[in-house]
């Protein structure tokens, strides 16, 4: 493994961001480069013990910092950035969740303008067991305590917009951001189309685990320490065709879509499945457009942040033997990363 | 099993119906009834080959034919009718599927219009082998055939609609309809609160299987021949506190909801979701909320139908040991089914 | 005026209706009959002070009565129903108002659900000043009142849906029904198609006056006496291409659409607009979007009701001269109106 | 009026600007300050005949340029900008308009995804006559040419964002930006929430006149030379307790929102014009509630942009004699544009 390119990205506070696009890269990184990198928590940290309401002690526009961004040797407008997660681990032995006025999905917030007053805000710490694999839900007000898996992932992971946009941090959309899907986990790949040179990504948010949709606006929030391995994709990928973040698994593809309403995030992503599946198969569009309809899933990323996302995933075995994502770009990206797991 | 009621409804084709609501019953029985039904497939039988265009072979209101209305004694408004889906089993050694002009996700339609012409009209024709437990995707214009698993269920259940409503069986709402979510598969316990006496159930759309969305507009649609248990819930059911249907199976607890836009269908899923697991454990609402929000799934029904549908689903051991549902309602019908089965 | 038909019909409160379909006629009326009509407003006459709170004196579903259904002869589907309105007087000096749980823009509803306490049920009285032609607001907690011009208006007016449907009386749709647009008001002609024999016309819900979007959810509301002349256009009218209602005023023409989300019923309606407009002209479809783009209206109806409704509106000055609507029919029926008025 | 401070600000074409945020103010300004500018059309004067395709002639995201930003002295964060539209006149005697390939509300669009083909791309140029006052509509295909009157107004205008953020000027939100509303044009005053030292306004995107909804993509798109009136209200303004922006004419209080879907847009904006309404009377906001309820207007602005516009409108006579927006700055700014047009 003397071949494996491995730098750390500890950002100190300062060095935090809350937006994709605008900021200078804090490092540039080979294609191929193993990242061993730490991300703070959506709260920045700040929010410990259910006396720290979020409203209190946390300040707008301070607000789910990103690690990044990094920029990538070569990356140029028409490539595509594959990031592959190794590892997400939670930096802490607890994490925390909460309301917030005005976000979430059974509230009325900015966008959804109403004249209710806001639902109470209350924070809920859960007791973090890296070690049994669990974090503990404890009712704040009687009833079961349960305890859930850790599956840990990042809610927010993209780079530097189109066009010269910058994007709250808290933005899921084509560039990525916020898209807050649980399926950003540990063992996929996720393709990104490059917008600007070097690409830029950034990652935080990361979340011990989340149920799809995110129904109160927040998961239970961590600090992580994470492993990517960044690598580049010359013209010809997924952006060539449809500059939508796409998802790869040992066993499924995946499409995102992030707008409004939760229906046109739905269009997206199915739309962007249906031309993926075209062109790895030689499928006609409306072949291909049938075989999703029969065989696809479409759970819900978010809907709660300032766009919501929808995912569309198709089981790999369902587009035959010799369909083949970016030239195998997951499978090597696998290896690497098994490469580096062996050795640490 | 000789307690077991058992009967027999395999309509005639001029007692199909096209609606919930207005129609007279079909038949009147017992709780607790087993009712072996045969259901046809959503173009009527008439889509048999590719030449059949649905569009032309089809006439509106002709579409979606239903099985039922089936009676329940002594259920009144008020009560919830319990109804176990036993088995589903295709009918015919084929099933089809189709583009349907202005009807789909990703296309204009009749709601979300627009000056383009429909996409062309094709219809797929499916091999089932029920040994085999597949169908065959044959693409109309190259490319690899893919064989799926059969996973059989019911696009259309439902009741009577409250308030002397008639809605085309195409419709899902809080009455159930063409929900078109592939969690009504048997081994499930769907609950419909009943608006009318009798309550009024009818059943079709069997599908062989379907994506989560149902992007094109169809399924894999086939005739069905089909067994459930009907049972009825005196009060203080599901419908006495959220009249939308809910389905039950051995590990998930499912709250639908059925409108426009797909963000009002996901919130009231995830609505009846919390209530439903705050009254079963005692937790406070905002409780319940947080607990969702980290364990809940959240996959499209259909964005196609008149109505939009989200289903809400949470692991039943998310809840706690002393969690139980309607007095164990689906664990009697489950054993009910065995007995059914085991005797068949 | 001898050559004018003229009926009355005031419905007993047990022959007032909560639904469009299913009822049968009250009255047969030949094509180009006047009927003076009584309706009682939204509420069934029960709320008549600021204690009668609306979810305390009226019991679902008997909500938004109207009176019909106005069987048309010789109407078939296919044809369209011609309703030119003469008059809308308000029947009492009284009119009232009303925040009701759970309804309206700005609150949580049962389909934008959340998990908010209702806003506060108020009721405002209205005094009318049928003289004056003014209502008077006055703010229940202080501030100054206002007097608002009357200009009454029917919220509800349609005909029985296509394929056997029965829809409450608060929906609109293609049938038409409870759209709640200012537009409806006397000297307008409106049109719908006939989805059943007799066509079936039923109305309601009189407004003093409403603002677009209803955004309370309730206008100003008063049981009306009011005068129609009720004709039948044979084929190829508006349903023959566009099943959506219509509106003709002296200087405008106006498409509806009533669905969700409100961009939907935005493009049901400028759908509509383009299509109507381009019969009337001769123009090219392209042609008839680029002209509305630039010369068309697009105020809200409701965003309120279990649809919601977009009016699209033409300035008929911007046809041409040559553009004519149904032969004529309004003007022919502004005649009739006319002799009508200088006989009463 | 020696007491008038005149400036000029007529960009080259380096000088004009894509975004809101990010860019450095071209000039700085005193409150008070009458500047005269130039405009360029949404095409950047590109397309001047049928055959100058917008696909084809312009480049992303070089689309819809904006003049500006003008810093104004002492503005800060929690200040309001005040904007007096004083005239908008047509700098060519032609303008354009076009489809353009996945835009528009009846089109398949990039969020609104779907399998259709695009559109034909289609340009229309119009004739301005100024001295008559009309633009005049020459169908591609036949059928009567329609002279329209000119009403100009700006599509675009708006100030930096907040948060760092940095939105292509295509997209409306908080901060202004591509509206699209008619109610833009000269007479009014318009007010924004300063969100960055300078407030930093830009402007553009100039129609000889749009309809509402601007449905096709595009209005009579024209350069214009236009003169404002840049004012400042230092604290305790709109954006104090609302940051959208907001629009006064002689006759008529404006509150705007833009974001999807459609609904929310409306909700949005009539909930800042429940609040402006009951801050301006005293009401309480249900009594305010009710008022605009009955007395408001809501016309659509645009449904076709990155987020959709709608705007809420009171008359203000409904709202009391002792009713004054910012202690006069309508009528202050009135005066001030009275006084430069007379001695122009």
């Amino acid at each position: 493994m003397s071949d494996l390119d491995v730098v750390q990205l500890a950002p100190t506070p300062e060095q935090l961001r809350y937006t994709f696009g605008a900021a200078e890269p804090l490092i540039t990184v080979r294609p191929g480069t193993v990242v061993e990198l730490a991300t703070e928590d959506c709260f920045g940290g700040r929010v410990r013990s259910a006396e720290d309401l979020p409203s209190q002690v946390c300040e707008f526009p301070y607000l789910n910092p990103v690690t990044g961004p990094i920029a990538v040797e070569g990356a140029e407008p028409g490539d595509t950035l594959a990031v592959h997660l190794v590892d997400i681990a939670p930096a802490r032995d607890w994490a925390v969740s909460a309301t917030f006025p005005h976000f979430g999905a059974l509230t009325a917030t900015h966008s959804t303008a109403m004249l209710h007053e806001p639902l109470e805000e209350v924070v809920w710490v859960y007791e973090v067991d890296r070690d049994r694999g669990t974090c503990l839900f404890r009712p704040r007000r009687g009833g079961p305590e349960i305890e859930l898996p850790l599956d840990p992932m990042h809610g927010t992971i993209g780079v530097a917009p189109a066009g010269g946009e910058v994007f709250a941090s808290i933005t899921p959309g084509a560039h990525g951001g916020n898209m807050d899907t649980p399926e950003m986990r540990a063992g996929t790949t996720a393709y990104f189309g490059v917008n600007v040179p070097g690409g830029l990504l950034s990652l935080g948010d990361g979340h011990c685990r989340q149920g799809e949709g995110e129904v109160c606006g927040t998961a239970v929030e961590a600090a992580m320490r994470t492993v990517v391995v960044v690598d580049l994709i010359k013209g010809g990928g997924p952006a060539a065709t449809q500059p939508w973040p796409r998802i790869e698994s040992d066993e499924f593809l995946m499409s995102t879509g992030s707008t409004r309403p939760l229906e046109d995030a739905y269009r997206v992503s199915q739309h962007d499945l249906v031309t993926w599946a075209a062109e790895l198969t030689g499928w006609d569009s409306l072949d291909a457009y049938q075989l999703v309809s029969q065989a696809g899933l479409a759970p819900a990323g978010n809907v709660v942040d300032t766009n919501y996302t929808m995912v569309a995933k198709l089981a790999k075995r369902f587009l035959g033997r010799d369909a083949v994502v970016a030239d195998g770009t997951h499978d090597r990206l696998r290896s690497t990363a098994s490469a580096y797991l062996s050795q640490r």
